[in-house]
């Protein structure tokens, strides 16, 4: 725990910073539709979620509205975008580019959300030394002289789930502090390590689950 | 609701669905090191979760454990893939040839999973008539008349927000019965379509506000 502690962040629910960018996404709207204010309660409307419930989330947030005009819409926007992290640009790392890790490579709009992937790393040899999307890919080898040179934190991890928990090992010894995890693999990380995981295969098989009675 | 109503499916829920993969990917490994049974509690361990939900979890899928040995681990993985759809192809159409969606053409690991795309639409010319990954790329004015020549039920949503809602209602209005929203947006959709929410950002929010902590 040092100077860069937020005070409130431990305070911030997880369903709040999920629910955070549905509100920031439908004011944004709002405001392209020429809104100059919006309360609690359009949100509420727009997201169908009890109006208590995003006066509740937006409290976490530092921004404050007036009485019967609601907040400044830039202001909130700003505000918001702040908050979640989108302004300020986050270095990761990726770890296997397979068919998932190359086409997260290819996606850069995740640069407006406030991740830059800086570099990737995998073993295969006709892919070491070559770029996508102007992204270099190293050898896992040269992982801790590469990430001697770069202040990186976060490492999507992107593997078969054969390699998954040594390369999270891998990670973490070399000062990853957040995993984002896209293998359908369970990784064990020690306390203090953040992991989120995105399972692509656990909403397919929700979706094909539920598929069953309306085909 | 018609002759491929599975009767057991409405029993089986999402937190369920959702950590079954966990358990097979767990499953595959063991088999990989040699493992002929396995039992819930190994599966347990493995996955840091309690053994009483694990063998709630599995009692959904139609497989029989035998006393003292556990399950064939054969058998086990796949009923499991049997049970989650991922050996049965399902079709889809990706909707926005944007960052996002291009990316997710490129991921051909997903038809392992058991989604297959198999069209995307778009409105810029330069995209029309190109392809990626060997998807083709159509306008989405032509939406209707592709569909008539494919039966694709699952829709993938990657347009940017300010056409989320208004690309859902054609989508759904053309046939499609379940929408994949990779959007930060609230899509609203009537009560028979499903919908599943991958919101890269939300989950980026959670790992930088965790992140405050540590760094």
């Amino acid at each position: 725990m040092d100077q860069y502690l937020n005070k409130y962040a431990d305070k911030v629910p997880e369903p709040t910073l999920q629910r955070l960018p549905w509100y920031l996404s439908t004011i944004k709207l709002m405001k392209e539709k020429g809104e100059a204010y919006v309360s609690s309660t359009q949100i509420s409307k727009q997201v169908n979620i009890e109006a208590s419930q995003v006066a509740k989330d937006l409290s976490y947030v530092n921004v404050a509205g007036r009485t019967r005009v609601g907040y400044d819409i830039d202001a909130l926007i700003h505000v918001l975008e702040k908050f979640l992290g989108f302004i300020e640009l986050h270095k990761a790392f990726l770890f296997g580019v397979g068919s998932l890790g190359g086409a997260l490579l290819h996606d850069s709009g995740l640069s407006h959300f406030g991740l830059k992937i800086v570099g990737a790393f995998d073993v295969r040899a006709e892919l070491v030394g070559t770029q996508i999307n102007g992204i270099p890919i190293y050898h896992i080898d040269d992982f801790e002289k590469v990430m001697a040179d770069n202040r990186v934190n976060i490492g999507i991890l992107t593997v078969p789930i054969n390699h998954a928990q040594e390369m999270t090992d891998k990670m973490v010894a070399g000062g990853i502090k957040a995993v984002w995890n896209f293998t359908p693999f369970r990784i064990v990380v020690p306390e203090d390590i953040v992991v989120q995981n995105t399972s692509l295969y656990a909403h397919l098989a929700v979706m094909f689950n539920r598929l069953n009675f309306i085909q």
